[in-house]
């Protein structure tokens, strides 16, 4: 309490510093940042640096990506800006600027979360006009944050006659959904921040979801398995076929999974095989590679689940991607109508599990 | 018969000259270019400069983006490689550069086609390998050009080894369609060109779709009306609501929708409302704007009906893009998700309409 009182100080006094333009500006820390798996208050990461230490710096240096994160507030302002400087703009030749670098905006409507806009990023320091000429109804909203970018700060700014607050109720479900895996769960390739598939979860089922996917890098290290029995999840979502080799995958998940059943033995775990990449249905060498990973998968699955069948599932790829074959940006990683196709199915094996 | 040889000399010449790194190159003229309004043989456009002559100068640049084309080819390559130059490589915030500046190609199997790999742009002169380890059986295939970019040149590449010719059969039905409009018409914002929901139909329906979608330009001069009744059209689909103001839609439509009425009278029209702006769910003025716009192309359609309401069809704006209000990337361009549900709701009226 005392706590929250300091950052309502620290809030007005802000607010008063940085009018400028007729609008008072929050530090997003203020406004209630979720999808991280430690509380910051002070950067956009999605591991701490403790939690970070003993993995790859490449998995060190994705975990400052603010992918999954959200800011959630309640405002009656009829003009929402927002300001956000990142590390460095970047360009990704199978995502949009704005997925990898800006933000997209939802308000809490009729009880469920509805898009409101999208801010275009142009460099590292952006100010952009979210949306304007809103009725001044007091309603609460939720910023999702760029997938593939680091923030170095963000600030939500409403003129100064509306009132902007922290919305700390935001999630209807108060357990912690932990998914760990590739660049398809960082978000590659969704339109814009909010449409990663574990934000559109998140969102559907008014639960946090913390998203660990860290694009090439998400292997199975064992460090990352002691990383992730640390965070309090409800539910282990593993998803972290694509980047790891058959044979890293034969070696690596039954110690990783092991190891997080003993720790967790209450909490379920999820498995889900790879996406079946689309040039598997041509190029003879992908389709052995993709076939030997989901084996090796499927391998420890059967060894857990024999071991004991209570609180394990496994997913596998035929059912996560539809069969039109259109649900990808360039064989692998899903757009927004594969997304949309994997968060259905994800979500069923959430409400099996939770 | 006699062009026809002259261009298997030019193939079989040039594929000699460009013969070196093991593969021998085709230029895309030669492999069945379609879905421009024009027979080209040394252009991407999809206007030629004749027909562009006296539109505004945005359309005239914006008709030499490649968006519709496609090459139509037959290989039993185990290898596809692709040069192409731009003018320019570009990007936009709300689209991936491979959708503006890149290419995807697509099999036919099994009586439809089937996507099968992208082609990464990473500047003005590319040269890709698209797919590797294929079984060397004899297959069509079908390559989407770049949505939003300028082409010079493009090659497909092929082992020397193997046979490469244009499928002149690529369209089942050989009827075209001719879609006029604005962005969303152009392909923003499909994740790859394919994608864009003029080529969703084309492959979907077997026949050829002609893309003239302007990005912020489709305002129905009567200088476009007259272009599109030289074009021989099956059918024509109007969804150019977008661009124009609630005015010029009043002055312009009755005039430009009457003339290709007149000038065809056995082609039907399909008229397409604009996309309900998901902005205008939140800003008053937004929701004016889309709002008159609609009505105001409403009021022609219906003084157009009124006159004979053989071959004259209209789409609400509620039927375009779900009611879930994550089928955008922006609040106004569709996302494959968007473009999947559209094309499904054109393609219904399309029937009913040839």
């Amino acid at each position: 309490m005392n706590k929250y009182c300091i950052l309502l100080f620290v809030l007005l006094t802000s607010s008063q510093i940085f009018a400028q333009d007729g609008f008072k500006y929050t530090d997003g820390h203020l406004l209630n940042l979720r999808g991280s798996s430690f509380a910051s208050e002070d950067d956009y990461n999605r591991l701490d640096s403790v939690q970070r230490l003993p993995l790859p710096a490449r998995v060190q240096e994705l975990a400052q990506n603010s992918s999954g994160l959200t800011i959630n507030f309640e405002t009656n302002a009829k003009s929402i800006r927002v300001k956000w400087e990142l590390e460095k703009l970047l360009t990704i030749w199978n995502m949009t600027p704005v997925a990898i670098n800006g933000l997209d905006l939802y308000a809490f409507e009729n009880n469920k979360w509805q898009y409101v806009a999208s801010a275009r990023p142009t460099g590292e320091k952006n100010r952009v006009l979210m949306v304007d000429q809103l009725d001044g109804r007091s309603r609460k909203y939720r910023l999702h944050l760029p997938l593939y970018s680091k923030l170095n700060k963000l600030e939500v700014g409403v003129p100064d006659s509306s009132t902007i607050k922290a919305w700390t109720q935001s999630f209807t479900d108060k357990r912690k959904v932990v998914i760990y895996g590739s660049s398809i769960t960082q978000g590659a390739s969704a339109s814009r921040p909010g449409m990663a598939y574990p934000s559109i979860i998140s969102r559907k089922m008014g639960l946090e979801v913390i998203n660990l996917g860290f694009s090439g890098s998400g292997k199975m290290e064992f460090d990352m398995a002691k990383t992730l029995a640390k965070i309090p999840a409800a539910v282990y979502v593993l998803d972290c076929v694509p980047n790891p080799s058959p044979q890293q995958i034969k070696e690596r998940s039954y110690v990783f999974i092991k190891y997080l059943r003993i720790q967790k033995p209450q909490t379920p775990i999820i498995m889900i095989e790879s996406v079946y990449r689309e040039t598997a249905y041509w190029n003879s060498k992908t389709k052995s590679m993709v076939e030997q990973q989901n084996q090796e998968f499927r391998n420890t699955f059967d060894k857990l689940h024999a071991e004991n069948p209570k609180g394990i599932y496994y997913i596998k790829s035929a059912k996560l991607m539809g069969t039109d074959h259109e649900a990808t940006v360039d064989g692998t990683h899903l757009t927004d109508l594969g997304f949309m196709r994997i968060s259905e199915t994800v979500m069923k094996y959430l409400k099996k599990a939770l």
